[in-house]
């Protein structure tokens, strides 16, 4: 077997055995397979797809690529959450305090993020003290104490998925419902949680750019899922505005805190109690009516947000200390008319120039940095009116680029759903 | 403009610009875009194409990237001819001389070969002396003086291909029409010849392994060469049996000898006289029926052998001190029955094996091992015929292995042509 002959065989739309896909993940990992060959393979599995076999052989390799989390230690079902990233994503940070409150244990392990705004982790970083590293055991115990548990990925986990997607990342293969679905199901499988819920993100901002990659993508999961004996739940929602209003670390924080307290944005809101109805439904079998009314309670009673402070103490971060920039700008519409559309990715890039992301390993994040929207899509706006707050440090943007994501026109724009469609 | 941007375009089967290409052959030779991010590209183009166009931008990027030669100082039309490769193929030995005999200039910078058996340099270096190496002024003023020189592709000539051709060998990425055009004709219309014979190799020895796919080839190797101002004639020619009897350096140097004389294999006379009329045909403006007569006259005259004689003793070789192993062994017909296929791959890769070829730049070749069959595919043997000689040296192989690459059988096989095709 050689790599030369695998790459021949997915170029001509061949199904890889199990034992071919091991032998490639081997490979890269022990540096026998040098990263063209693997580039180069990868195209191929873009172009040419892989099928529900194949893609259950990845995952699997890619799961004993590294260490497994037990988290039998833990009393009850446990819940993890993902996503497959949007701008001004901020629903985990919402949602884990919110279900911990009732009773249902977090045991989450998030990623940080390349691209746009940071992942979950660099968002509790905006929150200064707050330690993302915790051992095994630690990990365990306040899960237990507290029921609740965010904590940075361990360099162990799926280091096969670090380095193909370190891999895909520069070399244009991201967008494969296969090499999606393994990388994102491996990381949740080896994390040992019982019940997985994701919300895959359709539009624009998002990598799914269709309703029907998505559903591709989501019933690729669920079947991953199955066949590893996982629960798997997949919400499909929208993504072609930016979630909320606010874009960035410390920005989005607050955010998640005032959705905390029951008074978020209103597509924010929507989501988290959709969300978190459908899991509390399924883990305390009631009707989904009923779940809705108490997740929506225990936001309005203060109940999630105090799970946050909880989660927060235990990670020792300090909530007064964290910092929004006071270099405030307000970008005004230049004309009358319904915002048709706010570009979630071109903001998302924004973003990251003026530093509330990373375009490499290397970069460092400024937490302080964002923009807050003043409107949504469908809104009404006068000219002068302001659309768009920015915040930033040392790096700037220049007017015309944030503009530039904004359309207004005469009509009023039909409205999008915010969820798509669920699938279990 | 950026690496990832060009990957995305092609994957999504656009057509990139000239100055994307230019831009993707710059970084890769100034190391600024990564190899990962080229053969990730590469596959992108085998599976997705490139256009008439982008094939010739690329080849045009490819030209530019060294240096060109001017061989303007050179009185008469320039000749120089390419094979596609294929196992045996000792044209170029036989067809230069004999050219050269009729006042046809033959200035040819030739290859070594990768794979199975030598290039036309390795071929010649078997003749002990021969340089293959002269500096430009040395290598007009031969042409000028004899009509004829033959040496080896110097470093400067086309170094994107070298670096491209290198990392396609190792990524599945060899068999693109358009990659395999630009790579041939870039360094045909570097070397500055102005009239461009290539020979298509189409068969299961050959890189083209249908009609369909070499007649492709062939018409955007003519379309690229109108666009330089260069005459270009493709013949496409079987390769699906080895071309002649002799495989192995030393040995087909012996089979040029002896067809310059005018007593080589059926086969390689045929297709030695019909390339070199074709050629001598459209320069002397004669009918093509009468070229072949005027080819063939020199063969049987000595006066084709004479040039090649003129032109090794030119560049300092000594054919008298050619050698040959003297470790022989008849390999015989297990069976009888009419030889039914004769695996010109197969037999390639043995010649390989035992010394004949290099499989990385760093292999030694010994120029006095190889394989001279017998029999031809469509000649009846009986039980115990000898099949092939096999001269051997240090390295050796299974009687087994040989046997494999000859297929027996009790019905005639239908006759293959030789040539299937001329494009022009």
């Amino acid at each position: 077997m050689t790599i030369i002959d695998i790459i021949e065989k997915k170029k001509h739309k061949e199904k890889l055995t199990h034992e071919e896909i091991s032998f490639v993940i081997k490979g890269m990992l022990d540096k026998s397979i040098a990263d063209y060959q693997i580039s180069s393979l990868l195209m191929a599995i873009v172009l040419n797809g892989m099928d529900e076999e194949e893609t259950i052989y990845l995952t699997e390799e890619m799961i004993n690529s590294g260490e497994t989390i037990d988290l039998s230690n833990i009393d009850g079902v446990v819940v993890d959450k993902h996503s497959t990233g949007g701008v001004g994503d901020k629903v985990t940070l919402i949602l884990a305090p919110l279900l911990a409150s009732l009773d249902i244990k977090i045991a989450k392990m998030s990623g940080r993020g390349l691209g746009h705004t940071g992942g979950t982790i660099d968002k509790l970083e905006a929150i200064p003290g707050y330690q993302v590293e915790l051992s095994r055991d630690d990990f365990i115990k306040q899960v237990n104490d507290i029921g609740i548990a965010v904590i940075s990925q361990s360099g162990n986990i799926v280091p096969a998925d670090k380095k193909l997607y370190a891999l895909r990342d520069v070399t244009g293969t991201v967008d494969s419902i296969p090499l999606i679905a393994s990388s994102i199901m491996s990381k949740k499988i080896a994390s040992g949680a019982d019940f997985i819920f994701i919300d895959v993100k359709v539009g624009n901002g998002a990598l799914m750019k269709s309703l029907d990659e998505a559903k591709m993508l989501s019933q690729t999961m669920i079947n991953i899922g199955k066949h590893f004996n996982k629960e798997v739940i997949c919400i499909l929602t929208d993504m072609d505005e930016p979630l909320g209003l606010a874009i960035g670390n410390s920005l989005e924080v607050q955010e998640a805190i005032d959705t905390l307290h029951g008074y978020g944005p209103v597509d924010v809101m929507e989501l988290i109690v959709n969300i978190a109805a459908l899991i509390v439904k399924r883990i305390k079998k009631i009707d989904i009516e009923e779940a809705k009314a108490l997740c929506l309670k225990q936001l309005n009673n203060g109940n999630a947000y105090h799970k946050f402070e909880e989660l927060v103490e235990a990670q020792h971060g300090n909530l007064k200390d964290m910092k929004i920039s006071e270099r405030v700008f307000s970008i005004k519409s230049p004309k009358e008319g319904y915002l048709t559309k706010i570009n979630a990715l071109g903001l998302g890039e924004i973003a990251r120039i003026i530093g509330a992301g990373r375009l490499t390993k290397e970069d460092v994040i400024d937490p302080t940095v964002g923009l807050v929207l003043t409107h949504k899509v469908g809104d009404y706006v006068n000219t002068n009116d302001e659309l768009v707050k920015v915040y930033l440090n040392n790096k700037d943007v220049k007017v015309d680029t944030i503009l530039s994501c904004f359309e207004i026109k005469d009509e009023k724009p039909e409205e999008i759903p915010l969820i798509y469609e669920i699938l279990e």
